[in-house]
């Protein structure tokens, strides 16, 4: 019965996967913790998961092309594993993301912990939200969910927009404090690359679901 | 003959990349010189191109599926449309990237030019060479080539990180040009992330030839 072997391989496929996002989730919450703590034994955590997410991206990548080369799956399983492939690529981007905010956590520790006139962690709470949405969306075959997370990163494009215009401001009125409002600004911009990766995501959920290509044609009219 | 046909097939995918690369390339010194020019018509032509890339990645992506789908490719070729599919990826964010630094140019144009410490051109001209480079070594299949890019990679790191450092201590010491400076420090981690991109590229050319997967395994003793 080779194809319920198959079957098994696709699920074992997407268990990989989950392993691989989670690992990525993870990544990001402990690296704006050590950013908002400075608890700087967070930024080594953070490195050694992205090392276990290296690893993972290529196990994944690994069983994807074989199940391709070995079993020449059709239609819908043909566009599931292609997905995977894309979806593992920013993953493990979304892992590179997080170790940029840890490095920043890290260069920001010889500064002066200052209040800044934003809200990171808020941010940081909407782009997990995404993220754990478009994986949810992949695990139910959501396409609506999936549409949702196109709708949040808007959003996201707002707040980053909104970050920015007030730390220039802050870096005009305190230039002492250029560093810190600096990094802060970098971060929002992590959090908003993050944010896109999530709607790479979302956007392969729905190519794999109804099987056809959403990217560059979404609009709000859609999702509603 | 149908194996005949195929093999035409993998070459129109070649083109349609190549294609698809050219524009990328093309929107990314367009977006560099409305920077450094303030020639703001360059930025509505970054707009069309990219417009352009958007449709160019649809295509490639479905005729790739379609090839996978109906031929189901074995070994090589199969390791080829994979890393074609990765490569339009790359090339459409490297648009992405190009499109962030048209919007750059934008913001600026309402403050005064400054002369600032730092080298942007040189910086464009290298990562444009980095994706020169990723390119030719997938049209000649050149494994080693891919593996210079890899290389220049470091080098466009450091420079991003210099850049920031001199443009910090700008700030401190002249917070009227705060807007300036920031402007530059983020298209020059554009530039990097297009590195990266450029990077991506090669990695996957080498996948591909070598048919061993180079991502996070790196090292510059390898190169040699």
């Amino acid at each position: 019965m080779p194809r319920i072997n198959f079957q098994q391989q696709l699920v074992a496929l997407k268990d990989k996967l989950l392993a691989m996002a989670a690992l990525s989730q993870q990544a990001l919450s402990l690296s704006l913790e050590a950013y908002l703590t400075g608890d700087m034994s967070l930024c080594d955590h953070v490195k050694e998961i992205e090392a276990a997410i290296n690893t993972a991206e290529r196990d994944v990548d690994e069983m994807a092309y074989d199940l391709l080369a070995k079993e020449q799956p059709m239609a819908i399983d043909l566009r599931f594993i292609l997905s995977v492939i894309k979806i593992n690529g920013d993953l493990e981007r979304i892992g590179d993301q997080a170790t940029n905010i840890a490095e920043r956590a890290r260069s920001q520790k010889d500064f002066p912990q200052i209040s800044l006139p934003i809200d990171i962690p808020d941010m940081g709470e909407k782009v997990g939200v995404m993220i754990r949405c478009a994986i949810q969306s992949l695990l139910e075959a959501d396409a609506k969910l999936a549409e949702h997370v196109l709708v949040m990163d808007d959003e996201i494009d707002d707040m980053n927009r909104a970050v920015q215009a007030e730390l220039i401001e802050v870096m005009m009125q305190h230039p002492m404090v250029s560093t810190q409002a600096l990094n802060a600004i970098i971060i929002s911009r992590n959090l908003e690359r993050t944010a896109d990766h999530a709607t790479n995501i979302a956007e392969d959920v729905i190519f794999w679901v109804r099987g056809s290509d959403v990217r560059h044609k979404f609009s709000l009219a859609q999702a509603e």
